[in-house]
Formats: structure tokens, sequence, C-alpha cells
């Protein structure tokens, strides 16, 4: 189905990353630093924005993956998924949340599209120089991830519980801890489990 | 000038690079290796996607930059680079060049604009799968910087001697050799040079 010849059974992004383990590994690392290392925005928040800005792309399987991410941080509360790609600005979320979501759904237009209203929004519901950075850079690289994923024509499967199994593992081990699949052979010939 | 307080005389990705060290790695590694690591396409030819990708997204620092190492690794044709920005399909480069430029601009729109028949046109003319997958990825990596650097209104300088200068730097170093000043100062202790 991909344009590519890739290894049976990894759908979406996985698929390109075992193709190319090369990139795969610092654009996992830039996932991980983004939307799981410690941030004064929750992991729930952030995914949130990355489910966003893959819906607004109509990129499904980062819309599904992150989504399922974002639910798990959040108690299990998909509804409120559903609701912020609907309409954030009528979501339970934060007045900052939505502010950045704003500003996210700008980035994902293009970047000129961030006005200084908007920075300004974010401000004044206390969003940090930090928050507005991450936020900004969150939607990019989701502009960069949905490309990756929809240009190669990757596949994707539509049963939910598959994506929650790995949005439990995703939210436990992080997004470096989840790349084992992508290891070459000759990698691992000191380590049992794999 | 920016949306966030960034170290003065930096333009561009290299401010905000400044401003989060922990992402200017990643993001790093990841143009090294898409754009300065050994590859069947030559660095002019990929930094010639960077720098069409750029100039569609409007992006004028990255267009720029990437304009002047292309430039840089074509021999110094500046109107070859400004020959691909208007008009690639009747510029001096090769047919599967072409092919590759012109999925590199369905990305650029969005990652389903790429079709069936793109792909077999590169194939045609000779690409192989790894470098329709660069293709695909960087232009979906310029997604990204693009974005970052305007999405938080960074400045550029509009003197072109100064991003010859640069392009020669980053043509000899690659682009983790180019990135000392983001390091801090606790870390170069024991380095006299920096």
């Amino acid at each position: 189905m991909s344009y590519l010849k890739l290894r049976e059974g990894l759908p979406g992004i996985r698929g390109l990353f075992a193709f190319r383990p090369e990139t795969a590994q610092p654009m996992s690392e830039l996932a991980e630093i983004l939307l799981h290392q410690p941030s004064s925005l929750s992991p729930g928040e952030r995914e949130l924005i990355a489910t966003y800005v893959s819906s607004q792309n109509d990129c499904y399987y980062c819309q599904t993956a992150h989504g399922a991410i974002a639910a798990h941080h959040l108690g299990g509360d998909e509804e409120l998924v559903v609701a912020v790609k609907q309409d954030f600005e009528h979501a339970a979320v934060s007045a900052k949340v939505k502010a950045l979501l704003a500003i996210a759904g700008k980035v994902q237009l293009g970047g000129k599209n961030v006005q200084p209203a908007d920075i300004a929004r974010a401000r004044e519901h206390g969003a940090s120089d930090m928050e507005i950075h991450d936020t900004v850079l969150i939607a990019a690289a989701f502009g960069m991830y949905n490309r990756y994923v929809d240009g190669l024509a990757t596949w994707a499967p539509d049963d939910a519980t598959g994506y929650r199994e790995r949005a439990a593992a995703v939210a436990r081990d992080g997004y470096l801890g989840v790349l084992s699949y992508i290891q070459p052979p000759a990698a691992s010939s000191s380590s049992g489990a794999s």
C-alpha cells in the first residue's frame, strides 16, 4: 500500500522508522523532548496540541495514535480529545491551552499566520516563552510527521484497541523507549530482550 | 522582532537553536543525515530540494540560507538556484531531480497530494526507494523548519555575503559542526577553541 517496500505489520510512521533507522532516531528524540520529557505543559496538553494539528492536516494515523496517547494521559477521556479536534474553543481545557491551540492552528496553516495578537492572548493567560516556543515547534514538527506518513502512503489500522495499547506503552516508556523494533540486528547481540 | 527574547546576532533558526539547545540537537542531526551525509543524491541536489520547498513555504531565511548552500555545492551557480525556485521543470537539472522536486512540491502542499503517478515518474527516471524516501522527508522536514522560523517571527539579514560565508562553513563542517554556538558554557571547560 505504501509507495515503499516496508516491513509488514508496522503501521504509519513505524514502517518508515524501520525503513530508515538513521532518521528515525533524531525524529524520535525530538518527539521525546517535546511531548514526553518534563515540561510545564502536561503530557496530555502537549499530546492534545499534536493531535489537533494532525487532525487539521487530515493525517488519520497521527491523529488517532496521538489522540489515544492524549486520552491515556487525560485519564482515558477520549471525548475530550474529540471535542478539542472539533471545536477546541468550546472544549473543557484551560484558557491557556485554548490560546496555545489557536497558535498551533496558525502554524499548521503556515508560520506567517501567527500574529502578535495570538502571542499576546497566550501570554495574557499565563503562557511562558518556553510554552509558546514548544507549542510552535510541536505544531511545526507535526507538519513534518504528518507529511512524512501521508506523503509515502503508509497504512493505518482502524481498530481502536491497538492504538490504546500502543498509547499505554508510549506513555510509560516514551518515544525512544518504544523504538526497539528498529534496532539493527547487529546492535542487539548483547541484549536478550528486544 | 521575534516573539521570544532571543540572543542577539543569531538570525533565523540559529536564534531558536540557542534558545532551546535540547531540540536543536535532534533537529540538526536530522538535517545532517538528510542533507550532508553521503547519499546517492548529491548535497547540491538535496539542498535544491530544501531550497525549493522553503521558497514554496515563503520562508525567506531558509530559502536564502539553503539556496546559498546549494549554490556552494554546485560550484557557485546561484543562477541555477534561482531557476529551480522559479520553474524547476525548465531548469538545468536532471530528469530525476525534476521528478523529485515535483514530489517535494506535492509534500509541501500536504502529504496526500503525492500520487502514484508522481512516484512512477521518479522511478522511470531512475530514482531509488531511498531517494524517494529522502525527498519526501526533506520536504516534510522543511515544512517543520520553515514553520518554526516564521511562526516565531525570527529576523533574517538581507546581505548575501553573510549567507555565502555561512554556506561555506556548513558545506565544510556539516550541520552538527556549525552548532558550537549553542553549547552551554559548562560543557566547554576542556576545550580551548569554541
